[in-house]
């Protein structure tokens, strides 16, 4: 037994979305083709691969604030982040990440860290965790082996768990409510527990909320992704939802909670999206 | 009759946002005391002045996405904002800026812009507007002459032409309704247009949807603050709604819409802002 050999990450988003310093600030990681749909990786997992630099770089903890922009696509294959510590205070602190694949930079994010663990003050919450019936009573899709609407192939959802809200995934089967909602029960396929460094994943991990109100959508390549964590998750599945209200011109929001096991709020999300036609 | 003589800007908004090239990409900007709650400068004009320079410098004309983490306090005073263009695409741009006052990095921002009369796709739209009572049998507050429930002058208010729907503003007189929510019809006091420039700043003008929830909320300065603009409004009052769900741990987000007096939505935002102790 040699404890000075380095452990493999038992997890597939650990082995995933690991980083490795490559000196002046710059961290070396690779965009796996395993949290994709279609050829193009999934938002939150690149962000994901990105904060990963962040958190080895800054003293706090958990991502209270990430905002990314998404420049240009990113592909399979490895990527550069450099990291700029931007402000280090008592509370929280701030780095700015950018995020270079093959000479080209594809996202610049910006993210504010604490200790959910060292704040306090008043609590009020008037938001409530999403009615669900209980995980088995609610629907799994085909795991990534069907085509989304989009005719693409969502490999991602080999990756999780997910058990639908009834009649929020009905546009797998072609079938529109117009009400711009998906939710349901999520987990990682592989066991791995949701804790603060998967939110800003699980935030984007769904199918968009806007299959419900087109019709041969395409594909939604996100612009703008702001994520707060507002709690470490208790143990056990989290309950996601996700809303798409106005689209507009093409252009949509997509707003996201998630709540943990104890029926607390853990993190809110907002991103900005653009519906591109077919065979964009 | 000259024509060549500069116009000096009309409105006190676009006076008191108005910068001017300092060379290198860095722009030289004012914060004034106009649109102060006390001794702080308004988290939403502060980034008006940095997205001044932002537009001066992106061929684009439109905030889609703006992300501001805001990093320190920023006083009354000259500031200069250094702009990295990032990417210059052909429906979008996206810049960075950094806003420095005395030396010290107060706030930086991503902006990513383009051109709402270029783009088109499909809208289908589920989110309306808040209902509200005509102006006229709104109410008005004191214009920033009596204190806000933290005690502190808002100047800011005597900027803005607010009539608030009947029950979002009873904090004034210490009654709290626990629905943490505050809206109403807004305008710029002295007449001036609510156009596409305006929406950042105004997605952060009213008094906090907090202080129904709260007793002696104190200052509740802004971590990180995302707007995305939807449209180009339309002349006359816009209708604004903001919207705090849950308050954990003295940290709480604030979402906000804008619409316009044909009923489109052109602006949502959100934030996350955090409750300060009286005082400190």
């Amino acid at each position: 037994m040699d404890a000075a050999v380095p452990a493999q990450p038992a997890y597939d988003f650990d082995a995933d979305t690991a980083v490795e310093p490559a000196g002046d600030g710059v961290w070396r990681g690779q965009i796996s083709p395993r949290w994709s749909i279609g050829p193009y990786p999934n938002g939150g997992y690149v962000l994901a691969v990105g904060l990963a630099a962040v958190r080895a770089t800054l003293p706090h903890p958990h991502p209270f604030a990430v905002s990314a922009h998404f420049l240009r696509p990113t592909s399979h294959g490895p990527v550069d982040i450099a990291v700029e510590p931007v402000r280090s205070g008592r509370g929280h602190s701030t780095a700015e990440g950018r995020m270079v694949q093959a000479g080209r930079e594809r996202a610049r994010f910006l993210a504010t860290y604490g200790d959910l663990a060292a704040v306090s003050g008043p609590t009020a919450v008037t938001a409530s965790p999403p009615p669900l019936p209980p995980p088995e009573d609610c629907l799994t899709d085909d795991a990534g082996t069907q085509p989304m609407p989009n005719g693409l192939i969502a490999e991602i959802r080999r990756r999780m768990d997910i058990r639908f809200a009834p009649g929020t995934v009905d546009f797998l089967r072609g079938v529109r409510h117009g009400r711009g909602g998906i939710g349901g029960w999520v987990a990682f396929a592989d066991g791995r527990p949701v804790d603060v460094d998967a939110l800003p994943f699980l935030c984007d991990a769904m199918p968009p909320a806007v299959f419900d109100l087109v019709d041969q959508p395409g594909w939604v390549p996100t612009l703008e992704y702001t994520v707060h964590v507002r709690g470490v998750p208790a143990p056990g599945w989290v309950r996601a939802w996700f809303t798409t209200r106005a689209l507009v011109d093409g252009y949509l929001e997509e707003d996201g909670e998630i709540w943990d096991s104890q029926g607390r709020l853990v993190a809110m999300s907002r991103q900005l999206a653009r519906l591109n036609p077919p065979g964009s």
